[in-house]
């Protein structure tokens, strides 16, 4: 162990939230401050400078970005027989913002997290953790550079918490695939509400779904949020994705 | 030089796609065959396997990952002093197809791309040079590593060819801006056609902008599209995005 290593974990004012770091994360961190900006939610930053606030939401920024980009990675080379539409969909399963938060959860980081307590119970709470472990990861980044974050999100963080093969084989959500690719090739889609007919008792929404302003798939169901999906996985059908 | 450059670059049978390949990215690639994919489009791939093509598409899905990575890095640290929305829409505006195509065919991606000429003029053949280029990134990632494809787009292409302050300033596309933010967040995005009122010469189209089933924003225009954008506009406003 090295010297500084001792220092930090032993000596240091530092040493209690080193050794609460070193728990969580398997390893020494170097630079503390940026690890306490990503655990700091925008609910309690304070400004640094003019119009610049010391939040964790530019390194969540980053590390969204990094993490996509590691991921990416793992799944190219987990899965070398499975085209780019299964990989975008299970990618976007592993990053989801639900996925994240239970991550987040059981590795604790609600103890570390600073956070205004006046917000718990609020719908902008929902995120708080998920957004804290990208930030996390933008600040391993800073710190450590791309190898050592791959390394440690590889081995520390997926092969322990990370069901891969449960998550492929979970519901697709075909309005969130339709809209990636969509975003992906540079199209445009829209969901218009067409019909709102009154039945006896329920009323059935009509709902189309257009990319590039051609209809590709109409959905009939008696809410609007399924109408939606309907036409959005038939969309995806025609498209092929 | 190294013998093995020397053997590549004036004596191997492959020498002449090296040394253009060389004249593109500025280096030597060590595995040839990463970036003949790279640049194989899928109107032309072949069935290696089951259900698998040896076309660009998994490799434009890296690419595109790391890419983003690696943008997401140069903005963090070229704008230390602008927050997340800022970053995320400057480095949309860097990836977007518009930007990726024009920048692929500066570099003389069309000499290099293998694809079907009777693809020629159809709309899909739109993306086909931004497409290669992420795809390129990806190749180049496999074959050299992290540090270095970012060494290569920093100094070799962003460098030379985009002109990121420039960029900053073309107006915003409210829309994807919407959309993008959603995704990031979990959030539900669909922009409703509610009127399509019948004036005297022009119909005037009610667009309204919901997040989460709530109507954010509303945009009256005489063509969808406007409509549209206003419903975008107003909403990304009513979020602080």
């Amino acid at each position: 162990m090295s010297i500084l290593r001792v220092y930090k974990l032993y000596f240091s004012p530092n040493r209690k939230y080193v050794k609460a770091l070193k728990n969580l994360l398997g390893f020494v961190p170097g630079n503390l401050s940026l690890y306490r900006l990503a655990f700091r939610h925008k609910s309690v930053a304070q400004n640094v400078k003019k119009g610049v606030k010391n939040s964790n939401e530019r390194l969540e920024f980053l590390g969204d970005a990094v993490l996509g980009s590691i991921v990416a990675e793992v799944l190219f080379k987990l899965y070398p027989y499975e085209d780019e539409g299964f990989l975008t969909e299970l990618r976007s399963k592993i990053v989801s913002r639900v996925n994240l938060n239970q991550l987040a959860r059981k590795l604790g980081f609600d103890k570390l997290i600073e956070y205004d307590s006046r917000m718990v119970g609020s719908t902008r709470q929902g995120s708080l953790l998920g957004d804290a472990f990208e930030a996390l990861v933008g600040a391993v980044y800073l710190d450590k550079g791309y190898d050592f974050t791959r390394n440690f999100l590889v081995n520390h963080i997926i092969k322990s918490h990370i069901d891969i093969h449960q998550l492929e084989k979970t519901e697709t959500n075909f309005k969130s695939k339709l809209i990636e690719w969509c975003q992906r090739h540079g199209k445009d889609i829209t969901f218009e509400l067409t019909e709102n007919q009154e039945g006896e008792s329920n009323k059935l929404f009509t709902v189309r779904a257009l990319v590039d302003g051609e209809v590709l798939g109409t959905g009939k169901e008696f809410n609007k949020k399924n109408a939606e999906k309907l036409a959005a996985e038939k969309t995806c059908e025609a498209l092929g994705i």
